[in-house]
């Protein structure tokens, strides 16, 4: 198919139709939150991922950021790399629908082919909600508490299992080797697969926490590249330390099992294996966040220290997690 | 340098500072003009180029875009997928001089290690000047005189004799075997380099179409894949044809000399070769572009054909031109 071939195919697809013009116009107003983010053969994904899977994960990774802003996503502009024989047709359907699902308007982008693997980066543009404040990672206060949206750690076994061949097709995980392991650990590590694939972005608690009454709003942000790196940076950009207590950390059920089948330590997932996709935020202590799965971890602390609290004893916080370059 | 230290070393040098959290919240209201644009190393620049020039010919590219549709310049989302050894800072120097250059302000970005070579992939987004209003390429009308902004095939040219080992290193450009060629020929190759290299969007002339009464405006698009196919998706965009007269094509002083050196058919290059990013639009007869350089090359008509006429006689205008997949 020509690139104008598919954008006539895609524009058929698209109502209201912003894209094939050099540049879309917005019709709505400001003020805009936005992010973008790549995704990248052989780094953030496997090369022979299912491109329906990696349209579906390129739009989650990116309205994690959005939801982290408290933002109601609203255009997304996609530049898309590819090699000569890459499916437009499968990897665009599914983007459409869960741009759908998300309510999100496909207004833009740039096609090319590509020598090497795919590289897909997505721009999203989203709106300030009604009554809504947007929410930055400079918000946190000594004695906020700490908290975060949901699990941690789980992505990082699911992303192990692919590297050792798991794949998702269809609704089915299929493991290597599964012959040798026990139902329940199959179970989990097939979960986590799916976690990994397919991660759920926060919107409506990045939502809740931007409609906050301003003196009840702290900072947030998603967790990509692993707890321990993520807080650091939110704690420096608020000018602020914090404790961790890590008998708060949320885990995945039989989490320590999918780790120990794996010979990997659990701590060190959690704090550094990234691509979590919840949200990390703080609020005043005696605040709770009118979502399930949310899990106060710890509180903010004047001195600029982090530290981890286990059994008691307090020992600075690993610095482990994920370094773009 | 960790991703975490160059964000350091970056937010230093930006002032207003909007980069650092997941998404950028921007101040400026509606309407916005939106375009994103990728460079691939092997595709659309040779692998060794230098990061400045990379740097400032991504930017200048997709400045390009806006231009087409009239808008100002005003915020840049960059993405850059390297491999290890890339110089960061001597990409960011350029790039943050050439957005200083556009009042364009870098307000967000990702970084990411590629296994393959650099993807670049830039967002820029645009705001409506006073008195201004965006073009599209649907608004061209039977009558309309079609015009471009300068000439074309040039950067072809120069795209060839970079394939042949020419490079710009600082001021000077290098040809790979210029002691069998005439002074003269050689001063048109480095000419053709640079053209091909330094792009210079015409963002003056943007405006000054988006300014004209509603009566006077026409399409706009600019010529990044080829006179002949871009012409076409004007043309489709507005639902007409168009005539181009040969001989008022408007070439770079000695393009033919240059043609013949390189055994090129100039009209295939000026028709077919790209990336020229000079304006293609229409204006109601008898109005004249306020900027030099810009040309008249023929008519649009109710007829949707495309034609080429040469000494009198109209033919198909053949169907060259770069297509991205």
């Amino acid at each position: 198919m020509s690139e104008d071939g598919l954008l006539r195919w895609l524009r058929a697809r698209l109502d209201p139709c912003l894209i094939g013009d050099d540049a879309a116009v917005l019709p709505a107003g400001g003020p805009f939150a936005v992010t973008v983010d790549s995704q990248i053969a052989g780094i953030h994904f496997v090369a022979d991922l299912d491109p329906a899977l990696l349209a579906r994960r390129l739009l989650a990774v990116n309205l994690s950021d959005l939801a982290a802003t408290g933002a109601e996503p609203a255009y997304a502009f996609l530049a898309l790399s590819t090699q000569r024989d890459f499916d437009h047709r499968r990897f665009f359907r599914a983007f459409l629908d869960a741009c759908r699902s998300f309510n999100t308007l496909l207004a833009g982008g740039d096609l090319a082919r590509s020598p090497a693997g795919t590289v897909a980066t997505l721009t999203l543009i989203g709106t300030r909600p009604p009554d809504g404040a947007f929410l930055d990672r400079g918000g946190a206060r000594p004695g906020h508490a700490l908290w975060l949206g949901g699990t941690i750690g789980e992505s990082a076994v699911g992303q192990r299992w692919i590297a050792r061949g798991a794949r998702l097709l269809g609704r089915r995980v299929e493991l290597p080797d599964d012959r040798t392991m026990s139902p329940t650990v199959a179970a989990v590590a097939r979960r986590a697969v799916r976690r990994h694939l397919c991660p759920q972005p926060q919107l409506v608690l990045g939502q809740w926490l931007g409609q906050q009454p301003a003196d009840h709003r702290g900072a947030a942000m998603d967790v990509s590249d692993g707890l321990a790196i993520d807080l650091r940076r939110l704690c420096r950009a608020s000018g602020v330390g914090a404790e961790i207590r890590e008998e708060a950390l949320p885990f995945a059920d039989r989490f320590d099992e999918a780790c120990r089948e794996l010979g990997a330590d659990p701590l060190a997932l959690a704090l550094g294996g990234g691509e979590d996709y919840v949200l990390l935020f703080t609020l005043p202590e005696g605040i709770e966040p009118a979502v399930s799965g949310a899990r106060k971890i710890g509180r903010i602390t004047r001195s600029k220290q982090l530290t981890l609290r286990r059994e008691g004893v307090s020992q600075p916080l690993p610095a482990l997690g994920w370094d773009h370059l």
